[in-house]
């Protein structure tokens, strides 16, 4: 029996009924089958694509793809899932169109949605914005399939948005599944989320919230550091204390990170914005007030730099379990004497984990076209068992 | 028997021979057997579509597009319907293109044809040039093929140039049968084409000339109003006068949008630039003016300013029939209170009219779909029926 | 007996073993069958394309093309090739990509090619740049797919580098080949690759540098001829040299344009930047050196305004055999009179060869689909004579 048919039996089991036609905005309005049943098809894609069999689920078809703003990994996951089920990719580059001065997104929303299967936003760079964009986004293509001007209602994939990072997160939740043998060792396994300095600024936080959001669900110690003022959105934090005290894991913050990463068996140093300079940035945003936004990127980097002791460093994983944490990154990283003179992580604690950080990257695609199959595909068990009895071949 | 049937059986009755391998320029190069022909496939196509059937008739191809304008609309209707047919779509970008200095468009065009199935342009920035730029451009091709250049010979689809806009104005009347509920209750219906007022400045001309050289050929009282000054082609005036001739409506000439809207069916209040101001800007843009094409700018925007009470405003409305004529725009309109202080209508109104606007709207990708496979297929209605039996899904 | 299946045969006897899934750098790595082996394919896909056959090998999968200089011809070139075979095209647009500063080859190596078939690659701005870049890139992937982060392990088209531009002059050769009516009739013919006065500056040495790679493996007589200071690579020279005793054909050097033309079967004038020179700038480059960048240009525009006089003229025509020698360039050409006041080559030269031009150019979306093939498909005959076989239609 091959590995996608088990996967496929494994997926049965499952309650997934509000999977078919729903969006996917943040991995917490997911049940964990739901959530199961996304891994488990991202894994029997892999497996299809392997054994060099047809993944299509569309004859023809359309992914839209909005990204607000710049990507290299996301935007080759997000063609690569939708090529691997059959559709083509049509790119919303703003700066080419002719959205009006004043166009509303509901009108926007529908012009690109003729024939659409999938839309993929990003739009991550303004707190109170970027989930707010994909849900009027989303709101109208309802509204413009329900009225008829659209012949079907496509379903959204978040490719980021301010608040969480699903498909980023999914993917490094994959990675660490399989690092660890399967979901049923990660039980009591310290994980550490940490701020890291970077010389950058206005990352944004959805990856810090995404993480502590998703990996609080499968009973691990999930801690969560940073330097004062670089805290996370409350309403995240209070969905990772809940996911906690149901799974039997834990979920703290601490204030440095070497506490943090003391004993940790997995570490995810990164740099963010303080979410408080964030709001205020929106607001400046908003006014057009592009001397406030000079001045507060000034002021953000000078706080940065009284963190420069936040850095992944050789001393600093020395501190994990038995000193070989499994070390994460979303990438790219801010890598101390490679792209920068003080980053994130020491080039040789970066080069050794370069293998498992390309491959954590590796999973994103997978779970692209999980999350799209798993919402265009009413039996996916089927679909795939019928895939893999198929005859038909990804490549002569 | 099925919707589509019946349109492929309709299809079979009519005299659309000429249309196999034509490039589509201007309505009023196709007979009116060959618009309903367009019309039809349209319908059809949709019709299989909403009904999951696979419309490929392509296993694998091109269709290039060259936007030498912005567009978001005609690009993602373009788009769509390349790939609800099976063509990839590869855009020419001139801007990161190797398009040398005075490189001809000859060569251009047999360089950016190979394998190519359909051509797509917009070239509608100045007058008495952008039709130039498809004829020589298809020239090109036909002689490439002649020449043994290409392998096969692709056609046009205009998607807007300086004299007509045939995709856009196709969708418009598409809408306006299916709102009136078939061609043949549109005998004596008015429709009044009429500028409007709008802050920005050199709106093509393609689309008042695309709908009264289209829009008088169904027995409509087509009425077109503008300011001073304001006029559209006349060889396309002439054009109308003659389709109203021939199809027992009428087209007349008013000066006030207040006539114009008086018991009208259906209203299409738009900004458009003076057709002398556009031929100046084109001399001095092939001038290479540039302080005189400002200087036209300014003046014209003094002008158009002169005519604010052009505006499709509630008191507008209520002087059309019943006070709810039929509302169209080609979309983005400038909205007063909106997008502009002053502009091309009341948000009130075009509140009122969202849902049948974006319907409008998208007809469009079937329009373009239609165009594109009666220039590529000998027998639509035979692929229509093919299609309608077969068991092939668009998506699993 | 179809012109395929002859192909197919002919290629049967070929020793190609070394292909599947090896990269295509340069033409002096591969053998003499295994270039004969990429004509045939080439010639085989464009009849069965313009017999309206299938030529898909892929169900699915992307071909990645990444243009670090502008570039129509070959991009269109690589998309119709992929669409051929069956392959969507993703590009990576580098200004529009979240590629970090100092991000590694490596690291944007892996990221792009998730699920990539093929990667085409330009890069021919520096010399000593553009193939260490190809390496470096496909090194990675190479380790990318043995450490399991990729799951196929994509193969190469070199779509241009600083050394060579092997699909330019393949297609080049094909074009001869079918002029002069097979390989067996090159034997002894004369071929002139000489440098032509443009007013532009930098042009890569790669064109010349492939032509003379690649045109003396044919018996025939290749002449290169160029001022002094616009030498190209010596080792390239060196291969030619080795080539040109292999087959039984010569290769030298002459001083002057006349000599070159004199009796010449076939012309190939065209500008380039002179070796030494381009070295430079690349230092200048790698120092961040833009003002002794602007410094050299000037430097060199004088340089190559003292050979005007190596211009394609009717007078050098006509020093050609029968005054009738086969006129070629690779395109956009700089073309006296037209694009610029003096050029390569006269308007009235070019305008006479522009059909037998353009079908040179034609070749390349062929060459580059043979290019894949030979490196996807184990065995290419069988293919191809399955493609023949098959009922499968390009189009309805």
């Amino acid at each position: 029996m091959s590995k996608t048919i088990e996967l496929a039996q494994h997926l049965e089991k499952l309650h997934i009924n509000n999977m078919y036609k729903s969006d996917f905005y943040w991995t917490w309005d997911k049940t964990d089958e739901e959530l199961d049943a996304i891994f488990t098809v991202a894994d029997a894609l892999r497996d299809l694509r392997e054994r060099n069999k047809s993944t299509r689920i569309f004859d023809s078809g359309l992914g839209i793809s909005i990204f607000r703003d710049n990507s290299t990994r996301t935007r080759f996951s997000f063609a690569s899932a939708c090529n691997l089920l059959g559709l083509a990719v049509q790119d919303l580059d703003e700066k080419k169109s002719q959205i009006a001065h004043g166009e509303t997104v509901r009108e926007t929303a529908n012009m690109v949605s003729f024939m659409a299967d999938v839309i993929g936003i990003r739009d991550d760079m303004f707190i109170g914005e970027g989930h707010k964009y994909q849900k009027t986004f989303m709101d109208a293509v309802r509204d413009g399939y329900r009225d008829g001007i659209l012949e079907q209602q496509p379903t959204l994939v978040n490719l980021q948005c301010d608040v969480d990072h699903p498909t980023q997160c999914m993917a490094d939740m994959l990675h660490i599944i399989h690092q660890f043998g399967g979901v049923e060792n990660l039980k009591g396994k310290k994980i550490a989320m940490t701020w890291a300095y970077s010389p950058s600024y206005g990352k944004p936080l959805s990856v810090p919230q995404g993480v502590i959001g998703l990996m609080t669900r499968f009973g691990m110690d999930v801690v969560l550091a940073h330097p004062e003022g670089y805290d996370v959105m409350p309403e995240v934090e209070e969905i990772a204390r809940k996911n906690a005290q149901a799974t039997g894991g834990s979920y703290k913050k601490v204030s440095t990170m070497e506490e943090a990463f003391d004993g940790a068996d997995i570490v995810y140093p990164k740099s963010w914005a303080p979410f408080a300079a964030m709001e205020e940035r929106t607001k400046l945003y908003q006014a057009g007030d592009q001397a406030g936004i000079d001045q507060l990127e000034k002021k953000l980097l000078a706080q940065n730099a009284q963190h420069k002791n936040w850095s992944c460093t050789e001393e600093m994983m020395k501190r994990t379990r038995d000193g070989k944490a499994l070390y994460l990154h979303c990438l790219p990283a801010d890598i101390t004497g490679l792209s920068c003179p003080e980053g994130e992580v020491d080039n040789s604690v970066f080069d050794r984990y370069l293998v498992p950080l390309y491959k954590e990257a590796s999973y994103k695609p997978y779970v692209i076209a999980a999350m799209i199959m798993m919402s265009k595909v009413k039996d996916p068990a089927a679909a795939l068992m019928a895939m893999d009895a198929s005859g038909k071949r990804k490549s002569f």
